[in-house]
């Protein structure tokens, strides 16, 4: 997923959820720019966040749709219910786990695999078909697992992890793309303290975060119906219990489109007066290449005209 | 229906659907200041529509649901097709006949009435009851009615018409109130050359005419959630089939508030964006004391609200 | 707009909104077997539908929705307050007018007419423009209108009606479709007590009358979703304002489909769950050549097979 | 939560995501009868169920709203692309978490913690109130901690994990409650072969996935509406990209009732029409006391009135 919009001309102090040498530090590696900045690891995704909302970095990184590292709730009950920070880019990584030893190890010769449990479940086919003799133990991250392996007296012979975590510690890698589905596909966000919205480019997407006024038949279809009857198309949405008052239930939503664009700015406004709470979260560049959907009657020009029209019934020229 | 808005200063010219006599020549009487007007009769809806649009007149009174004069369709239909108009006002009138004779005549002699085919299918019940013995002719208005029993020599005895008709032509009422239906009410509308809109004054209705893109099952239900989706109300709808290129059908909507209300001038711009053609007739004071429905979240407050909102995210100080 | 369908075998008493030479009569005679059963004319819409209920007439066709002899509201009220009918059939009629006048009077000789005031309307431009100097008279009907031209004393040359009056009452035609607008199409229906319905053709059309639960926004939008989420295309819709307790507005409303047609049925169904009433006036072939309109999912295969589906899962097999 | 369902009778083998010690493990102990049963740890989900779908287990249990054992990705995938399962009962359970010691060992002695990454973020401000000087240091699972530490050897002081954990490895609790927020829940579901569904409760809750035809602005609103136009209210909501040619999202919904119940059947009918894929995973109780939400119109006695009301239209008696 190549990314090239110009780079920031100053060095920058990154955060993002570490250990050095998780997915989410590797996915960093991708965004412009940042093999010059300071790059500083955070045990947790709280951390990272508030070492943000502190100023210590001007942006960090987490997982926000991500089943190794996991991030999506802690990532998104953050969001919802912390001081208030904004999405500025994502960012998307397949999901591939190599397997590493250190120099002079064979395939043939590893007896114990070490690595974290999501990413045993998600090798669990491979490891069956090339390493059935191996017996598999885990380890909070996949970048720790690397470490282990790295100490020649932990016991362990290999790790599956990263591809920057091998790196870090040395290690050899003996197969790489060993996940075995293929096409997996993980997420993460940048973010940084609220400021001036980035420019539309087009093909833009949105994350919000609504709280209901009533918990019934219909209600989440009144709220949906505000993207609708704009034509804002939705890319995701998930429904989480809520932790306070507002309601029961509160919806993760990403739509496509700019708070520049009109369609989605009248719908934003809709939400607002019909929500009991809207969180915006940020409108960013979408990282995938996927065609933006503007149906018929809801571009910017539409939108224009139809402004026009109303003006001219409302100040009619005698 | 009393009306104590301040009247026009200076005498105007009404047109309206005539002949003398006919309720919508009653219906203008009833608009403060018309006593001290000029008042035309027209034979026809689009002759009385037509000199408004001449400047013959400055605003004409026709019926627009009516059972006894016609002029739905006929109204309807003029103005959807015909050159632009604005509706300015409406009145209600009160569906009830007088059955008038010339004087000296008293009921029980009664044996021959002429009236208005619809008058007289609304009166069916009391004629049968009370004039059993009597003939029902018909004529092309009650007007018309009441002037051909004016005329001794007509060989008829008794009219059932308007009020305002008997006295016209110097009958005596014999009954009145004799309408089945106590509790009909006919409504008239004023046109007058497009202009300003009038002042919303928290108790508006607006009408409209909508030609839909497309005739699929949910295509009218679209254009609908326009109106739902701001929480704005509908009073009446009635789908015409259509003359032109546009579509199949079109429809003549009337909703509650004002096109100056946010609900209302958003949910407008919605239809110009999604319709093939959208048509408006004007925002006017409702004749009917109806309350308002401001359904949470959609007053003109919670707009601007939202609009402060939307603008402090687009525009974050730092 | 040629019916193939088979005729009943044994003549029939049918009832019409009259005198004879109406529209309506004309409208009957396209009815295949009509011209072997005995048509008797009413004087009013009411009349007619009484007849029927009363067993006088087995069936009586009445105007819905027509401009020159009204009968939208009448008939639809009398169908929505009386006693129960069933539509069994509609008829379409092109709105033609023909100049009548008694053999021998040319054209040019024309100086007085007289018509219906609607059908005086619908042929303003062509009396204008052929018969620049006459006087147009109003009467009650166009079959009254040719039936006093037939007298030689009445003073007047020439009568605007329709085809059939003209020939009842011995006139010579001076000119035929006069109307100003050669689209125009009426619509009558034909009403017979309460049985079974007939079967569905394939091009069938369903009408109804519902009364809504409450009036505020969005509901009737909620009335419609039934029709909508299940396929159902709707062809007329219009609102009239009620007479009883069950709420402020009622919805006259044709639909595509036959009762017997799955998606309609599942939608009378939820009308009946979520509306203060529903009256089902009747399923019966539509007299245009529409294409029926079948979204994806709604057709009578889909229905049945998701019962079986539904049917699968909760008796499961084991 | 207690559960005072009858007990099933005979002795049963149960699956669930490990190993000992897991909250899982835990939330499975409180399923009344279970404790009688024989319960086989598997070390991951999909292990967990493939040993259900093989017939080693008659049930398996999973996390599926966890964000300590994670969970929710894994097993809606399984669920959703694996052979068919389905849902028999779901469980909650506080999350929350107890420090374990070996005996004789002070809170005050406590230098080195071990515990699952998620524990130790959602213990944050515990541990770092109470063990300030403590090092925390991951490991794959809260159970694995616990036996780490249960090892003298092993240099760890103390364990966050589950409180069966604690008490399966001979641990002393020396701080229970320790979680930061003291209100999550996770929930667990039971998964057995597919087989006839449970009898409706009158408080059950029914899971599917459903895929869409289209991806566009309102596709998942018309696919919702299948719900709300029948009255069915949601629970849970969560979009996930789809593995399969169906689409490019699929939808995991939870919504209330039992398909049974009538609105959800013709719902669950509606879906299989409209959508391109709808997997039914079980209808079942409950496991909050929520009240359900029955809205007028919608109740089975409303619905089996409406089919009477069809049948009546349909076969009409002479």
């Amino acid at each position: 997923m190549p990314d090239d919009r110009p780079e920031s001309t100053t060095p920058q102090r990154y955060g993002y959820f570490g250990p050095e040498g998780t997915f989410t530090h590797q996915a960093l590696l991708s965004i412009p720019g940042s093999d010059r900045g300071e790059l500083i690891p955070y045990t947790t995704v709280a951390a990272c966040l508030d070492a943000v909302r502190a100023g210590e970095v001007s942006s960090g990184l987490v997982p926000i749709e991500n089943s190794v590292e996991g991030g999506v709730s802690a990532t998104l009950d953050n969001l919802t219910y912390g001081e208030p920070l904004m999405i500025t880019r994502e960012v998307l990584l397949p999901v591939q786990f190599t397997l590493f030893a250190r120099a002079g190890t064979a395939l043939a010769d590893v007896r114990r695999v070490i690595t974290h449990p999501h990413a045993a479940a998600q090798c669990r086919d491979w490891l069956a078909a090339n390493l059935p003799q191996a017996t598999i133990t885990t380890e909070g991250s996949t970048a720790a697992a690397a470490a282990t392996v790295a100490d020649p007296s932990s016991g362990f012979d290999a790790a599956v992890s990263s591809e920057i975590a091998g790196q870090l510690y040395g290690l050899t890698p003996l197969a790489s793309e060993i996940a075995d589905n293929e096409a997996a596909v993980t997420r993460f966000i940048l973010l940084a303290r609220p400021g001036p919205v980035g420019p539309a480019t087009g093909v833009d997407k949105t994350s919000l975060v609504l709280f209901m006024r009533a918990d019934r038949a219909g209600a989440l279809l009144e709220l949906l119906d505000q993207f609708a009857s704009r034509g804002v198309n939705m890319c995701r949405i998930e429904s989480r219990p809520t932790k306070t008052v507002f309601g029961n239930y509160c919806f993760a939503i990403d739509v496509e489109g700019h708070i520049d664009d009109d369609r989605l700015a009248e719908a934003l406004m809709g939400l607002h007066r019909v929500s009991a709470r809207v969180i915006f979260l940020g409108s960013f560049p979408r990282a995938d290449a996927t065609q933006q959907h503007v149906l018929p009657g809801t571009s910017n020009a539409d939108y224009r005209a139809a402004r026009e029209w109303l003006d001219s019934l409302r100040h009619h020229p005698h």
